[in-house]
């Protein structure tokens, strides 16, 4: 490599790392105030308003053990949100049949109408949010992200 | 309003919600990826890096309440981790000089060491996390999530 190459390779290494810490810091920035809003707005918490999500988006229940791994991140403890849930009358448990040990949860009726009132203001914060970001902008930065996630799922799985 | 005007709008709320779904997506795997990467290369936590970061670049030394203001969203017990690296040499606590409360941690020349080939390591991990970012994909996303950053500090303190 020329002197000239490796100099640009540098600065492309440094300008990296720089949005790296700027995508950090915004996708930091809005968690922190959503969590803020979570607990003010609805006195819930970011990993509670997730175990939601999730179970929402599976009408059919999911079994705790797929629960726990679409939730790997935001690191909450699964079953402990799941029992005062089902305490609060907004989720239930059931058992597998054939499978004495496994249990699906899912959202009661009352359970998914919490959730979506939740999810439409959750919407709207995301909305203001990124209401700088017009429609061709947002296209822009998906497919970036989109292609770093593709990168991603390589890199972890080799 | 018009109908199509406000259908327009549900597509773009819609559309920042993916997008925002999927920087985070995107954040939250590098950043599982980068803790993996720290514990088994280095020994060591993210938190614990973040630290180490904040005082190379302070080389004067940060107060303990500025650490823990730089750090508040990665969430470590500061004190903690500077009572752990002072004891390993890598940081040193001073005290302020007309505070007797007050006191300031700094990295010692092998604490900057370390740091620095860590520092070093982490660089190489984005730059090929990210590699498939030339630099113009890079600026666009930068300027963009400056835009969103922009908005942010806006919105959080009006």
């Amino acid at each position: 490599m020329t002197k000239n190459a490796r100099a640009l390779e540098e600065d492309l290494s440094k300008a990296r790392l720089r949005l790296w810490l700027r995508l950090l810091k915004l996708t930091q920035g809005i968690e922190t105030d959503l969590r803020r809003k979570l607990r003010e707005h609805h006195g819930t918490t970011l990993p509670r308003f997730d175990v939601m999500a999730a179970l929402a988006r599976h009408p059919d229940g999911l079994k705790m053990s797929e629960l726990s791994s679409y939730l790997k991140v935001s690191n909450g403890n699964v079953t402990g949100i799941v029992d005062r849930l089902t305490q609060e009358g907004l989720a239930l448990r059931i058992s597998v049949p054939g499978d004495r040990r496994a249990q699906i949860a899912r959202l009661t009726p009352r359970g998914r109408e919490t959730f979506d009132s939740m999810a439409a203001e959750h919407e709207a914060w995301i909305d203001t949010l990124l209401s700088d970001l017009g429609s061709e902008d947002i296209t822009t930065m998906a497919t970036l992200a989109e292609r770093v996630l593709a990168k991603e799922g390589t890199y972890e799985h080799p």
